[in-house]
């Protein structure tokens, strides 16, 4: 029997799921140090404890915590979770850019006031342009949704591919300046990786309309703080829609809270919040240990670690 | 050549427009008593100073205020503008619910607070279960926006007629808390005719599940101000959104304000808050202009007034 450690402990339901399907391995859900997998999370600190560790499947899709040297022992595999939240991501999005071109954001702000006050005209679904900067999974399944509301949707991506039904235009990031430069929304999906730390500048939010709404449910190293505060301050575009940010949790002293200009989410676009992610996660996970099982090749290896 | 007064006066790409259409009539935009065709709004209780007036045109779909006796001389002709408002009240009610099953109003109140809270988990668009009740031109186009996102959605009439596609099931009024004793979301657009007033008691909420989502965007007086505190005072139900109250506009003293499971709009989903609308309604005018000098019954005329 091979002993694998799920933390958090999944619901009942999917406990005997997953015991349903194996006999080969115990499930324990309280912290095991004979653990030979793990599933899930546990501290970088403390993966070292468990020494028999040969296996170790985040719920994560960034797992750069992990990567750094001396935290996972030579020898021990790493899986991370990518695509299980994309529609979780996807819907998130959808729901920001509707509520904020509606203006939902600035009427729940007048509430507070006790303030009965018309915010003015709003913009019409189907005449709306939106730009996906990182176009990949989630956008793919965002650009569904907005083209179902008749919005003609530009998408932009790192390398060429064959353009999709439900997308109007696809550029390279090469054209970003192109693409952002006449539309209502533009949304970013793009990771956190190297080429991407601060590749938005106050120039690049210049390039774009004084009516445009920006979303971000990428990285939040897309840009410096210094430049989002710059954006907000001087009101270089009109809405400005984030769910991430440079250093995360906010500091309740920050001063970004404080703009109503832009609207905040605590970085819970993905995170399992819709339930068919941790489905998803589940599917994954059935899949991974059947090959384990097998000595086949897992899915989502993280290879590239130890290397900072 | 018979002079048309317009109020509020019209964008002037709008003018030209008519004026192109037109050679027997004269457009004038400040307020002229000797019209003899009014376009727009003019106060009830100013409108008997125009001693010519033969045709009110509305801008509005409620027209009470202009049906009260003496409020019209006898043989003026009063026609609203239905329709017009359709997709933006629609589109409104789509963010709004969008927005509430995102949490996105508790994500507002944070960061008011400067907090970051995880709001925990949500709904995915595809789960959710949608009744709308009073299922005429507004409800069709909401029911369409929402089966994009395939949702289960049903629809309540007051008369029964063939369930479009788009619709899952359809009911009569008489079955309303069969219809949504099971949803995620009831949505009212139930206009504020008599049979309506006061037409949702405490029980009408009780009879919904205690994670309902209801949306208001047809009229205040669907229940007692009495009412609609014990809702929000007892969480009947998880979130109440609302365009419209029973009195309006909302007082600044009103306990209303106060409430985090209340979301507040101030009767902005129609309005002509889009552009499209204001084209709708330029587009009825010409055909009333082309129908009046033919001679030709008009449009939209509201028969039943002075009844009150």
């Amino acid at each position: 029997m091979i002993k694998v450690f799920m933390n958090p402990k999944p619901r009942e339901a999917y406990q005997r799921k997953l015991e349903c399907f194996f006999n080969d391995y115990e499930f324990v859900y309280e912290e095991d140090r004979d653990a030979e997998v793990i599933i899930g999370s546990v501290k970088p600190e403390q993966i070292r404890e468990f020494r028999n560790l040969k296996w170790f499947q985040s719920y994560a899709v960034g797992v750069d915590a992990y990567t750094k040297k001396g935290v996972l022992p030579e020898g021990v595999i790493l899986c991370n979770a990518p695509h299980v939240h994309s529609r979780e991501v996807a819907e998130h999005a959808f729901a920001s850019i509707l509520s904020a071109v509606k203006k939902l954001h600035l009427y729940r702000d007048d509430q507070h006031q006790n303030r009965w006050k018309d915010e003015g005209p709003v913009k019409e679904f189907s005449r709306l342009r939106v730009c996906i900067v990182g176009f990949g999974d989630i956008g793919n399944i965002l650009a569904k949704m907005l083209k179902g509301l008749n919005m003609h949707v530009i998408g932009v991506k790192r390398t060429m591919s064959e353009k999709p039904d439900y997308l109007d235009e696809l550029y390279l990031k090469e054209d970003l300046y192109k693409a952002i430069s006449d539309v209502d929304v533009v949304v970013s999906i793009l990771p956190g990786a190297g080429e991407n730390v601060h590749l938005f500048t106050l120039d690049t939010f210049k390039k774009m309309r004084k009516d445009t709404i920006f979303v971000n449910v990428g990285r939040g190293n897309l840009y410096s703080e210094e430049t989002l505060r710059k954006v907000l301050d001087e009101h270089i575009i009109e809405t400005f829609v984030s769910d991430v940010y440079e250093k995360e949790p906010l500091d309740p002293e920050s001063e970004l809270w404080r703009y109503d200009n832009l609207v905040i989410t605590p970085h819970v676009a993905g995170g399992y919040h819709l339930e068919s992610a941790y489905e998803a996660f589940i599917d994954l996970c059935i899949e991974n240990l059947t090959r384990y099982k097998e000595g086949r090749k897992l899915l989502n290896v993280v290879e590239e670690r130890f290397d900072r």
